[in-house]
């Protein structure tokens, strides 16, 4: 049987990390077959490609152009990692997935849904998630809370306008799919981890 | 004015390296204002793209993620080299470009021409060249005068039965682009060159 495809999104602060270690932690104490892994990355050309769209070097770089450095590296890793745990019935946990370029290159970037939806059908296609947790924590609050900002790459140094325009994105890809579900992120994050659990359970993925 | 927009194409051992040299030093010779560039590649970011593209040990790269990161070093390309030197009204000469990817990925991969079309969209709408040079010789020929093929990087070192079929590609592709010229190639290397010579005249590009 097939595994289930469950991928996590959220604005840069909104405690994502944080979630899929601790969910990790869960599935591996419940003794579920799962893999995490991550985009852009998660194999050896993906993560290839990761350093070059991460580069804090190449302010230059052009939105097509990021764009479609995602969508090379989600094909291979889809193929590559996700396609193979899928088919051995295993769970799969996917930090970021093509609805991160909808709201960081189509909405914020405004390539629009169309381009990136093109330039991703592979993926929408042949691998549209059973499940995609959003992390619903707007950029500004997440900021308050950590008072103050890393210096970050490419991506994460953008200001906070951009890093609002990738969260109203998300707001609207929320209203559009009925397989993204907002997470409640306004506790602590152990509060969060059980509302992740909890959806995870509702949605039959545990 | 905008200047040109001249890109060359052909399989590997068809000779458009010695062409695109003899053509180099004819264009300066009567003081043309022109550059020559290359794709994938010209500039810093789409050169780190085509280390990717062409690294020998990345045999596990899936059809569509090669097809993608050749999008994304070309869009990169244009807007970063070949749109201003375009626009300062100078004569771009490009060793390769969207050609490349409809026969190499679209028909040689059987990715299709649809798909190719759609991630190279910026590409072909804004940016179509005003001739395509086609040196048309067959990979078996080319292989035959040079009495044997070089190891190569991961696209050379394919099977010639991969080379034919890019070529049928091009082949295909000539019969349907007005914009595209095939150039005989069946003398010297300065024939080949006069003959490119007189295209670029007859066209009126130089």
């Amino acid at each position: 049987m097939r595994g289930k495809f469950v991928t996590v999104e959220g604005c840069e602060g909104s405690g994502k990390s944080t979630q899929l270690k601790l969910l990790a932690e869960y599935l591996t104490s419940i003794g579920a077959d799962f893999i995490m892994t991550r985009e852009p990355g998660g194999s050896d050309i993906s993560e290839d490609i990761r350093k070059i769209i991460l580069n804090g070097k190449y302010r230059e770089m052009c939105d097509e152009c990021e764009a479609l450095l995602y969508a090379a590296a989600r094909v291979q890793h889809l193929k590559e990692v996700v396609e193979p745990a899928l088919n051995c019935g295993k769970l799969v946990i996917c930090d970021r997935f093509v609805d991160s370029s909808f709201a960081y290159q189509g909405y914020a970037r405004g390539l629009g849904e169309e381009y990136i939806a093109a330039i991703n059908n592979v993926a929408l296609e042949k691998y549209s998630p059973d499940l995609t947790l959003f992390l619903d924590i707007s950029p500004t609050e997440a900021f308050n809370r950590k008072h103050g900002a890393d210096e970050g790459d490419r991506i994460e140094s953008m200001g906070i306008e951009f890093h609002e325009k990738v969260y109203a994105g998300y707001r609207s890809l929320l209203t559009k799919y009925p397989r993204i579900c907002a997470v409640q992120c306004d506790g602590s994050k152990f509060e969060t981890a059980e509302n992740i659990r909890r959806i995870l359970k509702e949605r039959n993925i545990i």
